[in-house]
Formats: C-alpha cells, sequence, structure tokens
C-alpha cells in the first residue's frame, strides 16, 4: 500500500510511524514540506510499536522502562520543539493507547486523508498533550478535519481494515523496524527523527 | 576534573564517552576540529557504561540484546563513517572489555595526552576491527604515540586511577548519563552522536 503518494516519478521515501512515538510527531508535523523542497515522495506508513517491543521484551515504552531515558527525552523533545517552532506536551497516560488511531489512519490510506488526520492526531496528543485513545477524542479530530466522523468510528470495527493494520505491523518487523520514526528507501533502513536528512540523500541518489 | 582544556574564557563543552561506544568513536575523531572551529572548548570525560546499563538491568550492550537494532547500527555506521570519511568495523568480541584503556584516559588527563589515546584507542577498536581490552594492544597503542607504556600500564593498578574513574563514572549516573556518546553544557544534557551541533549551539548561547 502506497498511501498518498502522488508522483511516482520522484524518489521515494516510505515514513514509517507510531501514533504514540514522541519523535514519530516531530517528523511527521515537518515531513511533507521537507520532502517537498527535496523533491522526493512520503508514503505514510502508520504501525503498531507495541506488538515490535513485546517481541523484545518490553511491556512499556522504553521511555518509561527506563526513567533516565524517558526524562532525557522530554527535555530533548521540548528543545527540539521550540527550534523548530512547534509545542510540546506529554499526555497523560504515556503512551496512549493508539490502535484506534492507527486503525483510522489506515482508513485515511484508502480514502485519502492519512497525512492531515496523522498530523491533527499528533497535534492533539503532544502539542496540546491531550489523550487520543478512545472514540471520543478521535470523533472530535475527524469532525474537525470536515470527515464524517459516525461512519468512520464505525470503520475501526472494520475486520479488513484490522487485518491491514496487523499485516502492516507484520511487514514493519519483517523489514527489521525495532522504532519509530522510521524511514525505508528501497532495502535501507533510516530510524530516527534526526535521520531524515540521510534517508533524503540516499533517495535523491537512488 | 577539567580534562585538557586550554582556553577557559571560550564556552565549555563535557564530552563523556566509553571506550566500547560505536557512536563515540564517530564522534571523538572529529570533535576537536569542530569544536575549534565552533569556538568552544572540549573537556574529555572518560566513564564506564557498565555500570550504568547493569542499573538498569542490562547485561551487555543493547546492540547486543536487541538484534534488529545491533543489526541497524553496523549499517548506520557505516554510512555514517563512509560520510565522514572514517572507516568502521566492528571488533570481536563486541563490546570490548574497556576498563583499563579507560583507566588510561584517567592517567592521560593528568599527563595531557587523553585526547590523542583516545582517538588511536578508537581507531584501533573500531577502524581497524582489533581488541583494546588486554595490556599488549594497549601496549602498542601507548608506544605509538611515543609514550613510556612500561610505568604507564603499572599505572592501570594505582588505587587513585582505579577511584578516579570510579567517581567519574558515578558522577556521570549522578548526572542523568544513560548512554554514550554524551554532552554537557551546564546542567544541560545531549546524547548521542547527532546531538554535538545542538549542544555546540548551546554553549555558544550560554
Amino acid at each position: 500500500m502506497e498511501c498518498e503518494v502522488n508522483d511516482m516519478t520522484q524518489p521515494l521515501i516510505e515514513f514509517w510511524y507510531e501514533f504514540a512515538s514522541t519523535y514519530s510527531y516531530l517528523l511527521a508535523m515537518l515531513i511533507e514540506a521537507l520532502a517537498a523542497e527535496a523533491g522526493v515522495n512520503i508514503a505514510w506508513r502508520p504501525f503498531l510499536l507495541g506488538p515490535i517491543f513485546h517481541a523484545q521484551g518490553w511491556t512499556s515504552s522504553p521511555f518509561n522502562l527506563y526513567p533516565a531515558k524517558g526524562r532525557y527525552m522530554v527535555r530533548d523533545l521540548e528543545r527540539i520543539a521550540t527550534e523548530r517552532g512547534l509545542r510540546f506536551a506529554l499526555p497523560t497516560p504515556f503512551p496512549q493507547n493508539s490502535v484506534a488511531a492507527a486503525r483510522l489512519a489506515i482508513a485515511g490510506c484508502e480514502e485519502g486523508w492519512v497525512a492531515r488526520f496523522t498530523r491533527a492526531v499528533y497535534a492533539v496528543q503532544f502539542a496540546d498533550g491531550a489523550g487520543i485513545a478512545d472514540r471520543g477524542a478521535l470523533g472530535t479530530i475527524l469532525t474537525s478535519l470536515r470527515l464524517d466522523s459516525g461512519r468512520l468510528l464505525s470503520r475501526i470495527e472494520e475486520p479488513q481494515i484490522k487485518d491491514r493494520l496487523k499485516q502492516q505491523t507484520a511487514e514493519a518487523q519483517a523489514r527489521s523496524i525495532f522504532g519509530a520514526p522510521s524511514f525505508i528507501v528501497g532495502d535501507e533502513l533510516f530510524w530516527g527523527d534526526d535521520r531524515l536528512e540521510q534517508a533524503v540523500a540516499w533517495a535523491r541518489r537512488t
């Protein structure tokens, strides 16, 4: 599924993201502008990190499991957000359950609104520091985008949507993704907010 | 201990590094040139990550504990090294026991040769992919720097040197360091090879 790719003649970067991931937020807000400037295309690839973390024995976010790392992450994000003109606030609890948001993003891939939905979910969660786990919050986001929240919230339980998210998560794992955000150019994997530039350079070279 | 700081009128960046750390290698080879260009001073701060990893329940490098991350790290380092005109090879076993090298670096802090010793140890370990754990390898490195390897190898067992390394490692932990390389400017912590630029900007602003 090459989600929201407009121009197949340009080099392609797959943007793999997890809604509960703070560093994915930083990227998601700016990636389309950066990609357009660089003349590359972005394929939006929402997936779930939970099953991948579970498979390596983690029961929560590494930022909760390793408190020094978690405290650093907050400070690091505050600094970077300020530098990029973004706000940053952590929701409670962190991480938020992101399954419903990710299923909606799969629907957005089919229907052509995944990019703006993704940015809206991240803004609510990490600029406002509000929850995105429940249908109430997601319905408000969909409505703010002038999408039909009643119809779309019912898609969350569609077996086909559930299956596509599971497949996408399995594909992430099969392609060696272990964190988010990740970028893939061909077979080349790049991990972390600070690796977009490298991924862009790689995409332009190949 | 402000190790190898020449000009106390310039802003200061503490460079905290672990000899077994691959990403510290990338930084160590270039940090003095980058700092000189930016008009900041570097304080070399060797420490041991082992006790810090142990305290959070890790028995080896996270790159061994999490194989997908380990495979990614090698590829990431190969790409970055190529970009920076450096070679990269992983020694066997990885990580190398770095205690003797770190104790020698403490001696180098006292005697004024820590920077060139650090670069030489990293070059042997991660450009040539050779071991740095034993006294034979370290003696060869010291000799190549025209240092008195006989006298210095005996310093590895000096109680005062051992204590200073322990203190420095305890200080790293107390100041919330959880990985390497780390940079500290005042009370501000930056983690990772890709955060030097931010640390430099912070140092120049304060």
